[in-house]
């Protein structure tokens, strides 16, 4: 029952007061069902008003490569926190493997809390390759995503991204930068972008709140595309 | 660190030793990042060999549509607990709308706990169409899919299936069945598929212990496909 009710939440159609009769369940089952969806933080009780939804879920479509405003357009407006923005002399050898860049290679290191609507949603650590990180920091980071970014600037567009979404319990660091409790569930997710012609420019790690986010995809039957 | 040293070990190249040369680290970084990885059960210390890796992570695709067994062939054989099979002379309104079928209309409830290499990894509650849910029912469910009892026994290629991933702390009867413990973070997937001609036939409510599983995609730039 939590389940669909989260699915209903998360589409917009959460209504607690039918629930009994769409289940046909017990008043306890409905009480359970919704004390599970108050420890995830999607549903509070008001007293007096009954249990109202808190926290509303934004979709993250894995179909199209977005950045988080594109996606959120229409959601209001992504803030950065931009809390490291560095050139490194040397990447670290595993970054440099990914980046498929010669070892002892440098680039752009950054680190960006994305706000919206006055919390934050995720925690993002890129690094990008030299000329491209070099572009990119010249721009608007604190308003615009650096996939806009990297578009606008080096004027090559992006081509595709190898995605590996993993759930984690969130650390005390991003927790405390995340304002969920330690041990929240959240999404850890590895993503290496190429631009057209399928140089990699740019691996990001990131945390997003998943009280916050739901990722959405149509997936097809048939042969493997990728 | 620690997401570089766990994209590493979901690619099998875990390698404990060259860890503070290849991030020209402290130890205590090290430490602090395997601590990490350890809390996430990926990896574990053992007296006199080191840190080695626990449990290895499995890579569901999220690019093609495909059953656990399928898509995990190789890397060993999953067995289907199956703890429910029942048929439902009325769907609960929620599921009947989900499936889009009339209120009222009847269906079948199966719920799986599904085992690869002696653990638990899943658990999954599947409402289908009477008609479908009859066909598969017949089938061997400890043994297969429900995406190839389908395929099979209806003679209905699957077409595609719209997926939701959340990433939730477990209740305690989730964790109870999947071994893990109570608040650890497990994907939540809600998957409706639909056969050839876009009918729905199933739709699913996924528990997926996510310390054992990465959701892999590679997302393309451009217009929204779906």
């Amino acid at each position: 029952m939590a389940d669909v009710l989260r699915q209903q939440i998360t589409a917009g159609r959460f209504d607690a007061g039918r629930l009994s009769r769409r289940f046909g369940a017990s008043r306890n089952a409905v009480r359970e069902a919704l004390g599970l969806l108050r420890d995830e933080g999607l549903v509070s009780r008001q007293p007096g008003v009954g249990t109202v939804v808190t926290t509303p879920k934004y979709g993250h479509g894995l179909d199209r490569l977005a950045g988080l405003a594109e996606t959120l357009t229409g959601c209001g407006t992504v803030v950065n926190e931009v809390r490291v923005v560095e050139a490194v002399a040397e990447l670290p050898a595993a970054i440099a493997e990914r980046l498929e860049v010669a070892p002892g290679a440098g680039g752009v290191h950054l680190e960006r809390l994305r706000w919206l609507g006055g919390l934050p949603l995720s925690l993002d650590t890129s690094y990008l390759t030299a000329d491209v990180g070099a572009a990119v920091v010249a721009g608007d980071l604190t308003g615009r995503d650096v996939f806009a970014l990297i578009e606008e600037r080096t004027g090559c567009p992006l081509e595709r991204a190898e995605v590996a979404v993993h759930a984690v319990a969130a650390d005390a660091n991003t927790a405390a930068l995340l304002q969920i409790p330690c041990g929240a569930a959240v999404f850890a997710i590895e993503r290496r972008t190429r631009v057209r012609g399928g140089r990699a420019v740019d691996v990001e790690s990131i945390r997003i709140r998943a009280d916050r986010m739901i990722l959405r995809t149509t997936v097809p039957r048939g042969p493997v595309s990728g």
